[in-house]
């Protein structure tokens, strides 16, 4: 059994879903792995992960505007120390996901045929986000 | 330390949730380990999974409205390609689990008492699904 | 390869976030563990996990306030058998996690600088709630 870890880095473009798929899938291969686990993890508070369809460009601007409506912005927070997004960035990080796990089999990954994996940015400005990546198996 | 995988197909019928904790827990004891970690993943953007209370069949039925509720069909969605159930299927998914991680201590799950493992199906047409299973221990 | 397991009890004081952070870093630097993956496992369904900025106070409460609007108590449940905060805290626990993974490098987890580790208690009574640990590396 061995394991293998790295850091991504990933340049959000303000709010929105950035697909990373094929730089996880790139390094996954170059592991060599056959059966195994990965994990990533997103490093940030106000940014989150999320598997989902990557056929349909509508699908991702859905559903930024359905986070948008869900936990919007607005006065009513008692933390708004980095302006308006800031509270909303962290109820819609804590509805969606830190951390993704995915096995592998037969050397690949188990994503159905329309996942793809996302790094959902939820301030305004464009953001730095690093993803930790640990990969266990052999 | 070894590891072992398996697909588990499970048929839903539509909207809801269907406890597959029988499934998950004998393919567990089968790989006789004593300590480690399983990982279920779901290889689909309109179902996901959950860990929800076993016991009294209503706390699914209100989970099924909630959801119905708080991310509903309409026609107010960019992406409606295969009907009004579609968008809300992946919204319902990015609010919920597209994998869960369940520790293994002395050969046993550590599901608490009250805690079974779910499918949930989002879309309204009954689906054949099918999660990854993943376990590494000893 | 190694691995190693615990269990952890956190007294809640009712509804909101109790940070555990510095209990589960105690633990996994017992270990002495360079690099592996740590995965953490709420066994309640009326309780559950979540990464969130751990500076700001204001931050844990406009999480509570928000899951309290969200999904809100109510008599427009079918399931009320332990009060009206009863089938809430499922809908909160549903919406948020159920576990966690975080992965380690360099003998540390990867947690960015402002997230920290948090029970989210959904009952309005406290409770003893006991969290599975396992960690497995080299």
């Amino acid at each position: 059994m061995r394991q293998a870890s790295t850091t991504l880095t990933i340049e959000s473009r303000g709010k929105g879903l950035t697909d990373f798929t094929r730089d996880v899938v790139a390094w996954v291969r170059e592991q060599r792995l056959e059966e195994g686990l990965l994990t990533l993890f997103c490093r940030h508070t106000s940014a989150s992960l999320l598997i989902q369809e990557n056929a349909a460009p509508e699908v991702r601007t859905d559903l930024a505007d359905y986070f948008e409506r869900i936990a919007p912005e607005g006065d009513h927070y008692a933390h708004d120390d980095e302006g308006p997004d800031d509270m909303p960035a962290h109820l819609r990080a804590a509805l969606t996901q830190t951390h993704l796990a995915i096995p592998l089999f037969d050397g690949r990954l188990v994503l159905g045929t329309w996942q793809g994996i996302y790094l959902f940015e939820h301030r305004r400005r464009p953001h730095r986000r690093t993803i930790a990546m640990h990969l266990i198996g052999e």
